[in-house]
């Protein structure tokens, strides 16, 4: 192979997919064939040219993703060509006060790989072996790239401290919502999921869950849920003012408010009810690598929905398209997938 | 004594002082001759008429006291007539979700007495011996009546988990916050006071404290003095959306904020900083009985500033005025004292 085909996000909403030159892997590299590359929320603010301050064009992004090892670089141990793996996507500089504080996965540095560097929107993606996350043989690569949220998923239950018999309300039925609920109940928590989307929220019904339209009385829904306590644990992953307002309005006492969602610009918090309820709020944003590890162990296990949640496939060649159906909020559309091979 | 003098907040910012006719005291309750009550914030929205809708006048207010057991109803033991006391001035139900969470200092029925049911500032006080917190002998009962906002912040400390070595932030340095200052500091941590007020900095500094204007960088300030970092600990004591916001930015990765302060309406809070630094923020409220006894015993052995603190003592019959110099914000004003037993 001395080319293969990558996607270039060139600004202003536009792709590029065009050969690439091969080149061997460097020293602690690996050559990566990537399978499938999911597209993230992240990738559509991309594309809606929101960080066009961070992303230097043209950009190779995507950091969702599944592959094979197709070669190593020079002093790469425990890995064999073939292997099917996946890609933690962080890089950090192991100095900053976040690294020093164990917190590596927050560097003040971070290089979030597919963002701030190339990513995997391309048939060969060489990156360095420390991030490679090995995947169990019969685990179908498609669902393979559902690892990396299910990991978001999984950090996320963890920073809320859920414990069995617990009842969570996840406020935004989105792919990453869906899965956050998936992992608190694979926790042995009740989960009820609030979505404004009538598409969503039948979707989540059609996973098993119960979903709740915000329009309704949600508070009233809640209360009798929880017999009048309100919810220990609230996710709030909808980014919207009003989802913050929700998620405070229906915690229990000394419940825990997880912020999962982007929220662009300051909200207006009840924070008097913070205080006469004592209620915490924890910050979440992505995962460590034990997160990942067992998100592959959810996913390889099917605990988590991942093989419902992949909506539609496209070749590489179709990459734009994908992004422009998904940015309409084509109805029922959860994890679009790119087929980094089919195009090989 | 057949009578005695007791003050009534009757509304519109007026108190009555006039004889309460004298009766024995209910099984299960203790009679107390009040030594000093203090003045807290709370009854000063209690004046301003802003707790109306709560307080139901004619209203014997206070809840910061310290006094002497004056006799025993039926079914009391464990007390003897003349023990010096402070009662924790909280009465809960033991059935809402909160009592049944373990959580019954913020019992959704709190009576907190002194806003809810009748107060100290009287110079007999029939109440519940159930609420009686013994205090040591050689304890001047004027410092004594300073255990109670001390409890406060032994209480606010420990939801902060403040650990040796660590660097803390108090936003606000008024009698509250001087106190986590001093608990914190107590516990073997670095603070830093930040406060607009030059007179309540200036008695920051007396108390050996460092303080900071926030009209200066105090960004640049806390990032100098923790290396870059940010600080751990912050605890909101200010009430105000301009501390919220300097509380959020002075934050270290991981950092937890306590909110302490009451916030009478939403506050823009930047939740990006919350999800990117993974924050968490922590209300606080009141304290329970462990809060209460170790808050006794930083009194007693002057491990907080008690004595200190105390700017004023007014006789009963002048309760309307010492008020009035609180609201007005008088320089360098910290806590008075109201003398229960001096007109007697």
């Amino acid at each position: 192979m001395s080319s293969y085909p990558a996607a270039r996000y060139t600004g202003s909403r536009t792709f590029d997919v065009s050969p690439a030159a091969a080149v061997p892997p460097g020293p602690g590299d690996v050559l990566i064939d990537v399978a499938y590359t999911g597209i993230c929320g992240t990738d559509l603010h991309i594309f809606h040219g929101d960080m066009d301050a961070r992303v230097t064009v043209p950009a190779v992004i995507g950091h969702e993703m599944s592959g094979r090892i197709a070669a190593l670089g020079a002093d790469v141990t425990g890995h064999r060509v073939g292997d099917a793996v996946t890609v933690m996507p962080l890089r950090w500089c192991g100095l900053c006060p976040a690294c020093q504080a164990g917190n590596s996965h927050i560097c003040h540095r971070l290089d979030f790989v597919g963002i701030d560097s190339a990513g995997a929107m391309q048939r060969r993606w060489a990156i360095p072996a420390e991030l490679l996350v090995p995947l169990p043989d019969g685990l179908p690569l498609d669902r393979a790239a559902l690892v990396e949220p299910t990991a978001v998923a999984v950090h996320d239950v963890r920073r809320a401290g859920v414990v069995k018999g617990e009842q969570a309300v996840v406020v935004g039925a989105g792919p990453v919502g869906l899965l956050i609920a998936a992992v608190t109940r694979d926790a042995g928590a009740d989960v009820v999921v609030v979505e404004p989307n009538e598409h969503r929220r039948a979707f989540a019904v059609k996973l098993g869950l119960t979903a709740v339209d915000p329009a309704g009385d949600v508070r009233g829904f809640v209360d009798k849920w929880t017999a009048g306590a309100g919810a220990p644990v609230v996710f709030e992953v909808s980014g919207a003012e009003a989802g913050i307002t929700t998620a405070v309005d229906l915690l229990a006492t000394r419940g825990r408010l997880v912020l999962v969602a982007i929220h662009g610009q300051p909200r207006p918090v009840d924070l008097h009810r913070f205080f006469w309820r004592e209620l915490t709020l924890v910050g979440a944003r992505l995962y460590d690598r034990s997160d990942f590890e067992t998100a592959v162990e959810l996913v390889a296990a099917g605990r988590v929905p991942a093989a419902e949640l992949i909506s539609k496939v496209v070749p590489l060649s179709s990459v734009a398209a994908a992004f422009t159906a998904l940015e309409s909020g084509a109805a029922g559309l959860m994890k679009v997938l790119v087929d980094c091979g089919s195009d090989a």
